[in-house]
């Protein structure tokens, strides 16, 4: 799970990633991803009710604007629960950026990650903002998945190609887990960057099933952040035939959740102490909804992770979480098979001898280094 | 919180408890309640869709008898996910239990916790029924509540009285937690006993109400069992004018509350690991749905409970569990207010700004202790 010297990074796209001081440890926290040309965008972001100040922003840019340059990403500060304050903070970053690169305004996106409820250091950002467009370079990517970091333990970065009517076109995304279970440092976030030719709404069909199946079928601790983001940019410099339907969507889509499972995956096996990666297969359910629910529910069970990380093969918590998932499962529908849970990977699969539909969730133990890693923080 | 030798037990109520063998340990494993005269019950059960045999024989004997006289209960043993032939073991342990005390068989009803798919070893209990029958006593009420602990590491007992038109009136309960986490050992049950005259449907009316503001106000982790039980059996032999409306309904209803929150929350002061006992108010509400919803989102965040066991001060997790608990409160409608987390005793309470109603949830901390255990339990 190295720096990948050999990630494609797509056409037109430059990045690069470094430290202003919004993180005690010196660590990078500020990073920027640049698109020449302009780039549609679609995204999806947390349904919590309370959200950080820099979505606020993205939502209305995302709203008032077509194409987009730019996305400004900080870590070491959430920039949430900062009231109005806080979104001038977000607005103003957006708005100093886009005078330095001399793009429109709006054509700025901003992130944020970290602790919750302080004010962000916008001199900070500022002073940097200079000298992190200077830098901005392909190999930048690798500095700025570095800069968007908290807890993670490594950084997390996919690339892929495809070919549209024989044209290559690439795909290449970076992510930061996995610390939901760490609301100061929180939040998931995923940047993807492609440089294919594709219509707004076929880029948002895609996004939505990708996202779906992949970072929606995942859970470190059912914690829902107040800043989870998941954000595709398309520029459209490959120069394909445009994606617009039928077969060069279908395989977009395809290549577009490989990558989004990938991150999710890299996120799921970097969750804060865990020591297992366990993967959930629910099956003959109903629908695709019902499958997906129960194998949440058990992926949230406090007391199956725990079991997980004891190694100790107790169906019954498997069999509780199912009875309480308020599905009407009876015992006798039930069928529990527990995999070795000696390895590092876990398999469960759970049959419901009710229909046809299934679904697969992710997730990992829960471990006292979990509990530690929390408590301590501050 | 140890055994209160001036527990006052209800007229006409009887109990026992002793070790059977079900326990590896030898502890206490099997418990019995019997009143004579005749009482009237009612219950709540798990909700749960998968749900233990005992508790399948308890509904068919509930609905097909209205008066009962004995309450068999074993620990070591939750007799769930047994199919058929539990449901065989726990009918014959009530058939066997009703020879012996040569009551109908329908007036008989039983319990278990422990183990979740393993039969139950039904010639141990029937083995130890005669003398469990043979020391029945007022005072056995304690030999009863010790029986049923699993990883309990204390009794639970309440006793209180009160005057209906003049005559004294008992209320005593018993209760086991709280290891919800440890489903192995699982289950919260109650057995609650009084000797008031009250019509079935006052005594249905009461224990809903109790049960709603106690034991449906506390989470250890969210986690329901599949055995959960509280159950009240009311014998009329206090020779009161019969309960059914009206300010005698008001008296009896509050009495049973009080009892039902007092074993509440020491299930939840002994929850498996637990250094914190968590008050959450949740106020200006716009209903106590809402508010009960809330407080019982931050009760199971697993971030906020770690976030006080590391006496971390960190309103931020408040936030994100309430801006995801589904209801759209927008983060300026939002007061956090967290007192001191250096005590044992902690209180949170927010201020919703949308209305008049609150709910006060309890819950304890998650900690590395928490996940040891159940994590070696086997």
């Amino acid at each position: 799970m190295k720096n990948n010297k050999n990630l494609i990074l797509p056409l037109g796209f430059k990045a690069n990633g470094l430290s202003c001081g919004l993180k005690r440890s010196g660590k990078p926290d500020l990073a920027l991803i640049y698109s020449s040309p302009a780039a549609l965008a679609s995204a999806k972001f947390t349904t919590s009710s309370i959200i950080a100040a820099p979505l606020i922003v993205c939502k209305k840019h995302l709203k008032s604007a077509k194409k987009f340059q730019a996305v400004l990403i900080n870590s070491g500060n959430a920039n949430c629960f900062t009231g109005k304050a806080g979104v001038k903070d977000a607005q103003a970053s957006a708005d100093y950026l886009a005078r330095e690169l001399k793009i429109a305004k709006h054509s700025v996106l901003v992130n944020s990650t970290g602790i919750i409820g302080k004010r962000l250091d916008l001199a900070k950002i500022k002073q940097a903002i200079p000298q992190l467009v200077a830098g901005l370079s392909s190999a930048g990517i690798h500095r700025a998945e570095t800069a968007i970091m908290t807890t993670d333990t490594f950084a997390k970065e996919v690339s892929r190609s495809l070919k549209v009517d024989g044209k290559l076109v690439r795909i290449c995304a970076i992510a930061k887990g996995a610390g939901m279970i760490a609301p100061n440092m929180a939040t998931m976030l995923c940047f993807i960057m492609t440089d294919a030719a594709v219509t707004q709404p076929a880029l948002n069909k895609a996004l939505s099933a990708a996202v779906d199946k992949s970072f929606n079928c995942i859970s470190v601790d059912g914690c829902m952040s107040t800043n989870d983001t998941v954000l595709v940019l398309a520029n459209a410099a490959a120069g394909n035939k445009v994606i617009s339907a039928g077969e060069s969507l279908e395989n977009f889509s395809k290549a577009l959740e490989a990558v989004c499972l990938d991150l999710a995956k890299m996120v799921v096996a970097d969750a804060e102490g865990a020591t297992k990666f366990i993967q959930i297969d629910v099956c003959q359910a109903k629908n695709t909804q019902e499958a997906k629910s129960i194998a949440l529910g058990i992926a949230n069970s406090m007391l199956f992770k725990t079991a997980v990380f004891g190694e100790n093969p107790n169906f019954g918590r498997v069999a509780a979480a199912v009875g309480a998932s308020g599905f009407n499962i009876k015992e006798e529908q039930l069928k529990i098979k527990l995999g070795s849970l000696k390895d590092k990977q876990v398999k469960l699969t759970v049959s419901l001898s009710r229909g046809k539909s299934k679904c697969t969730v992710y997730t990992s133990d829960l471990t006292p280094e979990y509990i530690k890693i929390n408590a301590e923080y501050n």
